[in-house]
């Protein structure tokens, strides 16, 4: 951009980011050393913090700083049942609903196997070790209702039902709110199969 | 997002970059501690070097690591010509072109009225002293051509034209390659009158 190397390497790795290309890392510079110096230290601390502090739980497999999570922690819950999600903000969402007072087990990440992402990358061997305590016997499958995701679900539902485990999935349908008008066919199918 | 406090304030402090939401943050987050901890703590470093050496100009304003800058160091450029920018990448966009042999004055920024910005904010004060240094006789005033850049080459241009100083603006037409059907019509408007 200008006449500086720690400038130029500022805008290389903003460009890490995902979903950041050249332009954007040279506007997000020029704001940063422009107009926010302050905001600039303390991303650049709490960056460091987080990649010296986070690391994934023993249990779930989700982001935290202890050995263990708080959410597998809490004595409270119901240790027959575990969910199954992507991402820490899907465990997030599910969280938010109320609606589940099992155990979780983020899996960080889908089996995406034209990003050469298989089984081994996505910790399915911590999962099934997990799954087979003895105590849990019902395995709720909350990955996206995308191919991915689908496949995803799939593949672990297969692996578990070998394994003698109730395996179940979140039930497709129309969402809360949404006229039938506007909702895809895909969906109103499914609603129709999966009527009660 | 998850059970860190290290990772909700990274997450907060990437909310600061321009154009990231909640969203784009957490998902920024999710993917360097999990697919690049050594983009982490380059970005990291990125950010501490850049926010500690960068600085701006003596001469021109623009980001430099030293006093003054390389372009404003160049003692073979014409003295008497100074081109007006609004940011180092617009000066880097002039300097593709190799049309312009003189040396340039980075404002970094525009007045922004609606957003308090005036003209003390961008230093127009350290202009008006740079182009009154007795060699200047043409201030080329290449700022954008949007409502909030015309404004300010206007304002810039009044305030030199008192002083006695030759004022000269980019001139505006019709782009090359373009096809006059499919140019707005304020373009071709400018294009009829500026003709030459």
């Amino acid at each position: 951009m200008a006449d500086s190397s720690s400038l130029d390497a500022l805008v290389e790795a903003l460009r890490r980011l995902p979903g950041v290309g050249a332009k954007s890392a040279s506007r997000m510079a020029f704001h940063l050393l422009q107009h926010d110096r302050a905001g600039t230290q303390m991303l650049a601390r709490a960056l460091e913090q987080a990649a010296n502090n986070v690391r994934h739980c023993e249990r779930c497999n989700t982001f935290t700083e202890a050995a263990i999570c708080s959410v597998c922690q809490d004595a409270r819950r119901d240790g027959t049942k575990i969910c199954v999600v992507e991402t820490p903000a899907d465990q997030a969402a599910l969280e938010r609903t109320g609606a589940f007072r099992g155990y979780y087990f983020v899996l960080m990440g889908k089996l995406s196997p034209l990003d050469g992402i298989g089984p081994k990358d996505i910790g399915l061997a911590k999962l099934f070790e997990r799954v087979l305590d003895g105590i849990v016997s019902e395995v709720i499958l909350a990955t996206n209702f995308t191919a991915e995701g689908e496949a995803t679900a799939h593949v672990i539902g297969e692996a578990l039902k070998q394994r003698g485990l109730t395996v179940t999935r979140l039930a497709r349908g129309v969402p809360a709110g949404s006229e039938l008008e506007y909702v895809d066919l895909g969906t109103i199918a499914h609603a129709l199969v999966d009527r009660r």
